[in-house]
This record gives structure tokens, sequence and C-alpha cells, in this order.
């Protein structure tokens, strides 16, 4: 049954949320506090979902769009929504004050999502009526070509309210994660942070070229990781799963790790030589153009994945 | 032109290789120091190969077998050879016993390289005559469905044997990087090693389930990583690029170093934890049928790595 879904911030975060709740076939009021750039919106979102469409990954942007209306306050954004998802800038007032006022506004069953990236929902939620029902679910850019979302409760968030986040987030095709403690980066980016640490490491100390580097990951690592995760991984790497290769390998790992706990901070130096290796493969001029190609390769994957998921077993 | 490639060690490895170098359209010799591995390696091999024309990514199995042959000793292997690929046990002596006959045996411009994936290529080559044009060439299993090899040359390996193995790597279709000093676990290893740390201590303090960690990877993280490199993919996540996103998100980066520098033992208590959580998504009979499907996998995404490059650039 069609839901409302709030979004709040008509930014590139909160559009490409409006596009996942209303690709699901649900209503989405989306609301933000410029009125330039909720004028903006509509447009914007309707020239992301005719890509979707030319690609092949929805049926019609203009069946999806229809279903999308900017509304002009954050109350009217609310009446009757199930959902709120909010977009706004990373910063813990206007955060704190944006979810006050949703929770004075928002009906007594919905769900009240952030974002965030970096602020924990403890940080503004902790003195409101309605906490409990208020976390962070933090997505990966852009979330209508990435599933994964983080859900991140805060100590007082209720678990029956996460639990229903998940099943919210299952049932508009994102693949939901409980994060159960309120630690910084989440999951997703301090797994990147250890991997982007030892690679910095790696660089540093002229182990390996930063283009090799990437080779590495694109063209080994990087393969098994698009559809197993690195516990899966390992589980089949040895022949009795992964207790079995906990036992082979885990010294090996334990030794890694006492190689790569000292902290090696990037400073400009480094940067510099691996800005210089980036620029050049790619000039400055033609970064916005590989956005573009990288979002076409991620469409390209996701009908590969779903192609093979449905071949072979996911 | 083709030319002929000596593999010394007919098992998983070794057969492997056999299949890089004979879908190549070079010759083969294969020996193993194990009859009976020898007499089972060209049925053993016929069966991959039969799986990759089903899968569409070799035209003929019976063509690409044609060009493998099984020889009585290691001599006869390395008879007009261009590069001899070691795959034997991995112990320091049988390999430098293997290296030093293989050095008085080959011809003078052969390459000699090692699959070894723990040892150093200076331990087994130091006393050899010939060993400036020996070098570690490590690949991932199985190397004809993941192109990556690293190349680790020892202090000793002359620079333009580097050079010419990355030439012929990249003539048989593998992604050669190059390692420039020898570290433990190489490069590859280490970056796995670094993520799979922080996954392990999120998994032991709470933070997520095993399973949960895995669709962080697989839905998210690992998605950008199986067409891009951790460098490139940091390169178009700020407006400027990589020197950008270093300014904007470096200081949390090093925060998170210092947070994760703690070692971890992957202690009994831990893994059993996640080995009890892998086996509610997969039975210890089922590992094996599991593989098959990673294997399955893995030609599908390159399969459609390659139409994406096709389509849309690399």
């Amino acid at each position: 049954m069609p839901e409302t879904f709030a979004v709040a911030g008509a930014g590139l975060i909160g559009r490409a949320w409006a596009i996942v709740f209303a690709r699901a076939g649900h209503r989405v009021r989306l609301w933000d506090g410029v009125p330039a750039a909720l004028d903006a919106a509509l447009p914007l979102l309707r020239a992301n979902l005719d890509d979707l469409e030319a690609q092949g990954l929805i049926a019609s942007a203009a069946e999806v769009v229809g279903r999308v209306e900017t509304v002009a306050s954050l109350g009217d954004a609310l009446d009757g929504a199930a959902w709120m998802q909010e977009c706004i800038a990373e910063q813990v007032e206007p955060k704190a004050a944006l979810f006050a006022e949703a929770d004075r506004l928002a009906g007594p069953t919905a769900i009240l999502a952030s974002s965030s990236s970096a602020i924990a929902a403890s940080r503004f939620t902790e003195e409101l009526p309605g906490r409990l029902r208020c976390l962070v679910a933090h997505p990966v850019n852009p979330p209508y070509l990435v599933p994964l979302v983080e859900l991140c409760p805060s100590p007082w968030t209720d678990k029956a309210v996460v639990a229903k986040a998940r099943t919210v987030m299952e049932a508009v095709g994102m693949v939901p994660v409980s994060v159960n403690r309120e630690v910084e980066g989440f999951v997703l980016n301090r797994l990147q942070g250890a991997l982007l640490a030892e690679a910095f490491k790696l660089v540093a100390d002229g182990t390996i070229s930063a283009d090799d580097l990437d080779k590495t990951v694109k063209d080994g690592l990087g393969l098994r990781w698009s559809f197993m995760g690195p516990f899966e991984t390992i589980d089949l790497n040895a022949p009795g799963g992964v207790a079995d290769y906990c036992a082979r390998y885990g010294p090996f790992y334990e030794r890694l790790q006492a190689e790569q706990a000292p902290v090696l901070a990037w400073d400009a130096d480094l940067v510099t030589r691996i800005e210089a290796e980036r620029r050049k493969h790619l000039t400055a001029d033609r970064l916005g153009e590989r956005q573009v190609w990288r979002d076409r390769r991620l469409m390209a994957l996701l009908r590969h994945k779903k192609d093979a998921t449905d071949e072979y077993g996911g």
C-alpha cells in the first residue's frame, strides 16, 4: 500500500531519497527551507529519472516523478507521512531544530530518520519527547544506485523502531544494516578508512604506485566484495570455512595488524603525490564527466547483479 | 607469437596458470614432481576449461587444452621456455631447490617466477647465479578468473626483468602491478587484512553482526571497488578531487586510524561466534557448492566488466 514519505532538504541526497521512495510506488513530499532549492528540485530529479529510464532501471520516469510533490513547509511534508528522511546540512544545530519541529508536527507513528554521515542521532534528539522514534539512516550516494543504508539508532531509540525501519527500508528496495552502537564513521566509512589508511601507507613508503594500488582492488580484491562480503569471502577461502581460515591465517593477520598500527597522517607531500598521480590519469576539468561515467558503471553493475542473482542465486 | 611457458607444480594454482597461458595462445609444459598429480592434471584442467567454454569465456576448451602438455621432468618443461611459473608447496626449502635447478636448466633469457603468496623471492634466490631474473608473480585464486597478479621482485631482481614481466603478464591477459619492496602479504593481502581487522573488531564489540557487515560491503562499499580502486573512488567523491577529499576528510580518517590501532587477536570465542553466524547462512557440507557459485558469479562479473568497459570505458 502506498505510504507518504517526507523528505526534508532538496539537495543531492534529498532528491536521491525522493527517487528511492517514489520508485517503490510511494508518495513523496519534498520540502526545503530554501525556496530556490525547492524550485530547482523537480527538474533535477526528472533528469536523474530520465537517466534511470534510459538505462532500463525504471519503467517510466514520468510515472515516478508524478509521485513527488514539493511542499512549502515541513508541516505540509509531514502531514500523514509514515517516514521522514532528513537531508539538510551536516551540522548539529540545524538538525536539532529540524528534528524538534518534526517531532512536534509528525503523526505519532512516524519514524524520523536522518541522512547524517558523521553526526550520531544522540547529538540532536536527546531532548525530544519522541526521541525513541529518531535514528540515523545513512545512505551511500546516490541511494538509488547503491542499496546499502546504515541504520544507526541512538541509545534511546526504541528497538521496535529499528526493526520497523529495517522493514520499511527493505520494502523500498534498500539493503538496511543495523549499527548497534554510535561509533564515529558508522561501519561503512570505518571499513573504507581501514583500507585507505593502509593504501596511503603503501604509497607513502614507495611499496606501490597509487595507480597500481587501484588496480589491486578493481582487478583483484574488489571483485568478490561486489557480491560477497569479507566474511563470506574468507569462509570460502579455506576448506573448512571461516574458523579453518582463521586457524590458518589468523597469526599472519595479527602480525599485519601490529605492523599497520602506527597512525600515518595524510600530510601535504603525500597527498600532493597521490593527487599528481591521479591527475595524470584524469585532468581536473574531467572530474565531473568521470562521475557521470561512475554512475553509468554503477547502473550497469546493478543490472548485472540482478541478472546474476536471478541466474545463479545471491 | 606463441611462446612456451613452463609450469612447475600441477595442483590448483599450477593448473589455473596453465589455463591462463594456453588461453592466450601459448604452449604450456606442465610438470609435477608427483606423477599422480601430473596424471590427474589434464582431466581436471579440461573440466575447468569446459566450464569456461559453457560460460562463454573461451571459444573452445579442446583448442586450449591442446596447447598444454605434461612432461616428466623440470628440464623438459623448461626446454625453450620463455617463462617458468613455480606453483609448488609454500615452503622455503622446496622453492629454493626448485629455483636452483630451474636457474641451471632454463635458457638464459627465461624469467623465473614464483606463485608464492607469503615467501619473498629473496628467501629462495639469493645464492643463484641467475637471481636477477627471479621474482614472485603472486596470483589471486584462480588467476583465469581474477586478472590481478602482484609482481614482487627481490632486492636483486633486475628492473628490466620486472618491466619485461609486466609486458608478458599483460600479453596473457593479466593485470600486473609492481610491488617494489618485499613486504609481508605483498599489497592485496595487506589491504584485505586492514579491512578484515576492522571487520572483526566491529563484530567483536557488538557494533554489527557478521551478516550485516557482509552486506555493508557487497551492497555498498564493494560496488565501486569492483571497477575503480580506492584512490579513484575518493578522487570522485569531492568536487576538487583527491586532494580536496583529503582536506575535507583527512582529520576524520586520522582519528579513525588512532581508534583502530589496537591489535585485536582473533581469539577462539570471536572466531566461534563468526563461524556460527556463517553456518546459519551456509552449512559446512555446502561450502564446496558455494565455491562453485562464487566462481560462476566471478565469471558473470568478468563478462559484465568486459561489456561495461566496451560500452562506457574503463
